[in-house]
């Protein structure tokens, strides 16, 4: 494993993005990125494998920074609350100070099959890693599985209202609002007793 | 665009399953799957533009069956119970006689992560029609997209559940009950006013 530099992981990253705009993903070389980063090859190719995954450079210590909060969480709680609450936490530590690089990763990301794929896989692995860590507090499986879906599906929602152009709140708060939102948009479960008048 | 040729479109796919579990994605070749379909590479190309396609023949299908549905579904319905009413019309009509495939199906893509992230691109694409759908309806836009979002993660978990080793229910009836395991994983609303004693 290489040791981690969130210097030049971040000016790889801005320089990619800058790159990918101008002239797309597919003309952009590895060499311009350094380039424009004033780093060297070697230095890219110690944080990356290839060219796509530079737009994934945080995306294990995202994925290792849940889990521990997920680990570190408290027992009493439901899992989804685990989940959410580790997420908030992380929102602060790793997203809430880079909005506007977040924001122009999500627009490239967007207008890219390829890179949109990736992320999508992505997403997937660490909905399946925070369902992991939430088996070995011991939980139910298939609640692990579920509390992690709706969490991943709430940070979806989040981070779609956190990137809008204009919108200032924190992700820390718009994460239960998503929550929120997705009970609405559930509603109210037909098969259950009706509420007493 | 190809005439709809439903058998040739099943028996490559199910040739294509068939090789690739044997012998892996990478080393199967078209003229191998043709050749064990009893078609030709004419054929093939008719209806997938490469190989990976093989085992998505059925997802424009899919869409514009679920589209077809939303649209003509019941004004007066919230637009989450429109699209499960949907999805609950197109399991009857395009799954419930081919688990054995469908479920052979998921095997091979989750062992390819290749042929994953491509499953999980048409699933976002296929959200994206949805909510396009009810909007089209007059619809919120946000209440498009978050309803488009529950009614795939609610498909997701049943799918899951129908494709377990076993489970012998139609996947029609595993559609609500997943929406109702979800409705339960997000409980009550911490922020709203407790029922009366």
């Amino acid at each position: 494993m290489p040791r981690w530099k969130p210097g030049a992981v971040d000016r790889l990253q801005a320089a990619a993005l800058e790159l990918f705009d101008e002239q797309g993903f597919e003309r952009t070389t590895v060499a311009e990125i350094v380039q424009r980063a004033g780093l060297t090859q070697r230095t890219f190719f110690n944080h990356f494998s290839d060219k796509r995954e530079v737009l994934f450079g945080l995306s294990s210590e995202l994925q290792q920074e849940i889990i521990g909060e997920i680990a570190a969480g408290d027992e009493a709680l439901p899992p989804l609350d685990v989940v959410m609450r580790a997420l908030e936490a992380v929102a602060d530590k790793m997203f809430e100070h880079r909005r506007a690089v977040v924001r122009h990763r999500y627009a490239v990301i967007a207008a890219n099959p390829e890179l949109l794929e990736r992320e999508l896989g992505k997403h997937a692995a660490l909905t399946e890693a925070i369902a992991a860590a939430l088996r070995a507090r011991g939980g139910d499986p298939e609640a692990a599985y579920l509390a992690a879906s709706v969490a991943m599906l709430a940070q979806q929602v989040a981070f779609r209202a956190w990137t809008r152009p204009g919108e200032t709140r924190a992700l820390r708060d718009l994460l239960p609002e998503a929550l929120s939102s997705l009970r609405a948009t559930l509603g109210h479960d037909p098969e259950a007793p009706p509420l007493p008048a």
